[in-house]
């Protein structure tokens, strides 16, 4: 049973999501539709791109669509590519929103341009490409049809990149925010070797806005009501607050500065 | 593969979803269940019956089980139906929640009242068709049950009428908002016929409360902050913010008026 | 066709309820995964058993997995036991959550201690056990591996019990507040016999904060903007408001006390 996985920041409160599976349903009845999330912050092409890494490698090998998209209906192209390591098939915007899950599989074998696709139900519309082109795309892939008939061949070095925040470290370390999850808990875009670049060690403390934050494994090593900072289960350095919310504590949203300061 | 689609108003949020797959799943474990959507805005009849029409011709034929229902308990009737074209089978409640998406497909060949069908689960709850009739009669006719069997024939013509507000076109367009999508773009009970109408050709302007709105075809036509009038994917006029917020700088949800002036 | 269900505090704003079916998807190909729901209230543990205990028996006997857990990174263990009837086998936690629906089945016929279960993935991180333990082990159960081999066999009476709030019955009715749906309707820690027992009969009416509400069996039997209090579809004493918000009127959410007055 093929495997098709969807990631989008369509949300789920309205039928946009539904139409995709209703979509591949149509072409591809037999294949396994999973939601990876469509929970990804609107437009935010660095926060999909970092997730879509962090989660394929949990799927099976199949076919990936993923759609943050912020210049549907401009000359952006659209594209479907074949990773070098497990065939995985990569279906979404050529915005940067792929290439990170891409090189988390050795990079791109095999891309194709796929914005008029023989394969795209006519007419596609300017808003929904999702529907109109990525859905069918991916369906009939994963229905066994050739990459190379999915579009015109292009070269993976036109394919266009990601830039990611980096943190900077100096005496203390300011990383952006990656994103923040329902607890509240704050995910940085740095890992525990960003930390160690500044001199902290696990056990250690750090200051963090108005908290003073241990650098421990897990919630549990902090008493309710104390800040934690620790390594989050995509590898990303997070601040929480133990039966709390970190996030309001701080006042910030994915894509603001924090700084980090050791105590 | 049967395929059984769900539409409701249940949200995401709690079991209720999740309750309906589960009782499919025991009566029709074959069956291939899609989430159209559980984001219908509460007790909204109309919203309902428009996203059921629109999103209906994207899925295969199979069992459409759709379900906003403010008069569960009372003595509405709970139905299934038949379509004319396709065979499609459409389950719920009889208050014109079922009757665009059925004239979509050449209207209504046969139909039964399902209240008290013999595949219902007992007892029936006075608050969760869904689980207790809807849910049941769909999988039965899912896993091969004949309609004339799941309840007592009923004449397609005593069905209840959907009544679908209508724009006012005098020297401007007053329309009912239809639905704001998570991105705050406002869709309206209106087509691009409407704003012909009223004199707005592509490329035109158009006033709605303190926003001037280009006329075009997508987000990118306009800068960034800028109006924008657009036709969305299911054919409704919508008016948007390039990256920002239209329902919220209109002040507007659904069900309010909104009138647009030629500018 | 093997089941597993899903039933998490994740809620489906991320991705985290995604990787679950993705794990899943690797090891049990063939599994239909059914999301019960993943809008448990954040680590309420009562919250989670009771709705686990009220949809299970909707659901086909299978591998169901709960996953509610404030104690995840501590020594709590995590378990997969057999029910006796059915033999449905139920993974999370041991910390109370799967005790009223294991209770549903006859109780607990084997239980396997499964933190370090050799189906486990590796590294175990310490804050995503659904991830690397109990969606593995599921799946594990699922493809038709022996509950026997999840883990080292423990003594299901030295399970952790669930302490569930009870309603204190004297002239008034105080009770606990369960849940709180989406139309705001509010469900009590209390069935009818406790309405009995205080002297409300169906027909009667009880002052709810400074709501007068009639005890009916559904919405319908009040007039819109009225409070009814009625026994809803999980069995449970229930507050609304037809076509409004009783838990906004009344000022309370989940864990909060109530006071039902005969009036």
């Amino acid at each position: 049973m093929p495997v098709i996985t969807l990631l989008t920041d369509y949300g789920t409160g309205d039928e946009f999501a539904g139409v995709l599976h209703a979509v591949i349903a149509r072409i591809a009845p037999d294949a396994r539709v999973i939601d990876l999330t469509h929970g990804i912050r609107r437009q935010d092409v660095v926060h999909g791109a970092l997730v879509l890494a962090a989660t394929l490698p949990y799927a099976p090998p199949g076919v990936h669509v993923a759609v943050v998209d912020p210049g549907v209906g401009t000359h952006r192209r659209a594209v479907a590519l074949r990773t070098v390591e497990e065939q995985r098939l990569l279906v979404g915007p050529d915005n940067g929103l792929l290439a990170p899950a891409a090189g988390r599989f050795g990079g791109v074998a095999e891309v194709v341009e796929i914005s008029t696709s023989p394969w795209r139900l006519e007419p596609v519309s300017a808003t929904f490409h999702g529907r109109d082109l990525f859905a069918p795309v991916a369906a009939r892939l994963a229905a066994g049809a050739a990459l190379a008939d999915a579009g015109a061949s292009l070269d993976p070095d036109a394919l266009v990149a990601l830039a990611l925040p980096r943190p900077e470290a100096g005496g203390t370390l300011v990383a952006t925010v990656a994103g923040v999850d329902g607890f509240g808990n704050v995910a940085l875009h740095a890992g525990p070797q960003d930390l160690a670049a500044v001199g902290v060690r696990p056990g250690g403390e750090v200051r963090v806005g108005a908290l003073t934050a241990r650098y421990v494994r897990t919630f549990a090593d902090v008493e309710p009501g104390a800040a934690l900072v620790y390594e989050d289960a995509a590898g990303l350095v997070a601040v929480a607050v133990n039966a709390g919310d970190a996030a309001a504590a701080l006042g910030v949203g994915p894509g603001d500065r924090v700084e980090l300061v050791p105590a």
